[in-house]
């Protein structure tokens, strides 16, 4: 009988666990107005990230945008990567630097340029541009609302400037969409 | 002789004001990087609003996202308007009211929900909602940060709530994109 009881214990606990997965991934009786602090926040396995989805394709059905909240800390920074999608920066706070190759029709990425972001800037990503985001200041955060366009994201990731562009690795579904995203495999695309 | 001085003075003033408007619309050697509070604002002959464009298709060559930063004073508002395209609010600052109406399905808008934003909450309106944000405060300012689809926007405007959605009055280009813009009439568009 302890048994049994240990067995159906665990099965209530499964399904609990299944449930409450499932709920998070509804967008079902989301509330039209949300409140950013309340929202989940992640850094997704990577190191010194804070990551919010304001507005997301898996999360809340958005079809044409998505909108992220990402906090960076010192010398934190993004992979080298691209996107066939737009992608629109606005900085809340802090600075950095963001390194752009746009030689997309070379071999590989090849030495990027850098540009300075600074709290209250904007800039906006090409399509398909190479291009990483590093938080360079060793004191303080630095915070931004991210707009990228075709979600969900799909990333080819390069390990450094010199990879083959067709070298660059697919992570598809990204790393804040994988826990609810039922697709295996990416829509067709570009690239 | 001071006549012809005159009318070469005039000339030439008038040139430098067509190449200082063609500047302002070229997407031409625009730097990566832009200082927000440097951008031009405008309340574009609307009470009480500023408004900046941050990335946009007609000033900065986006073709899938648009970014606004907007400033309603208390009591100011956006009409009461539709459009096809998705578009998502970060509020940055202050509180007011989102009115929303689901009802695209009847001959008019009907009475709209109504719904609390305040500083750091989202929402988003999906496709062809009619919607008016309103600055319910009488103390602060209600700052955005205003994310749209398929730019550049095309608004359909209604008088009030009962106004049926086939006389709603379409504005296009809108006014932030008049000076800039070449077109005459909108592109081929669901509504």
């Amino acid at each position: 009988m302890a048994g049994a009881s240990f067995i159906f214990f665990f099965l209530g606990l499964f399904l609990l666990l299944q449930t409450l997965e499932a709920s998070q991934c509804s967008i079902e009786g989301l509330p039209l107005v949300r409140n950013i602090s309340e929202l989940p926040q992640d850094n997704y396995g990577r190191e010194g990230l804070s990551h919010i989805t304001v507005a997301g394709s898996v999360l809340h059905g958005m079809k044409e945008v998505e909108v992220w909240l990402q906090t960076f800390s010192p010398g934190s920074r993004t992979p080298i990567h691209r996107h066939s999608c737009e992608e629109v920066f606005v900085v809340l706070k802090g600075n950095g630097t963001v390194y752009l190759s746009t030689n997309s029709h070379w071999k590989h990425p090849g030495k990027p340029q850098e540009y300075n972001i600074f709290s209250n800037s904007t800039f906006h990503i090409p399509f398909n541009d190479v291009h990483q985001v590093w938080n360079t200041n060793e004191h303080e955060d630095l915070q931004m609302i991210v707009i990228v366009s075709r979600p969900p994201v799909k990333v080819f990731i390069y390990e450094d400037w010199f990879m083959p562009h067709i070298a660059a690795k697919l992570k598809f579904p990204y790393y804040w969409d994988e826990q609810c995203m039922q697709f295996t495999a990416p829509e067709k695309d570009e690239l």
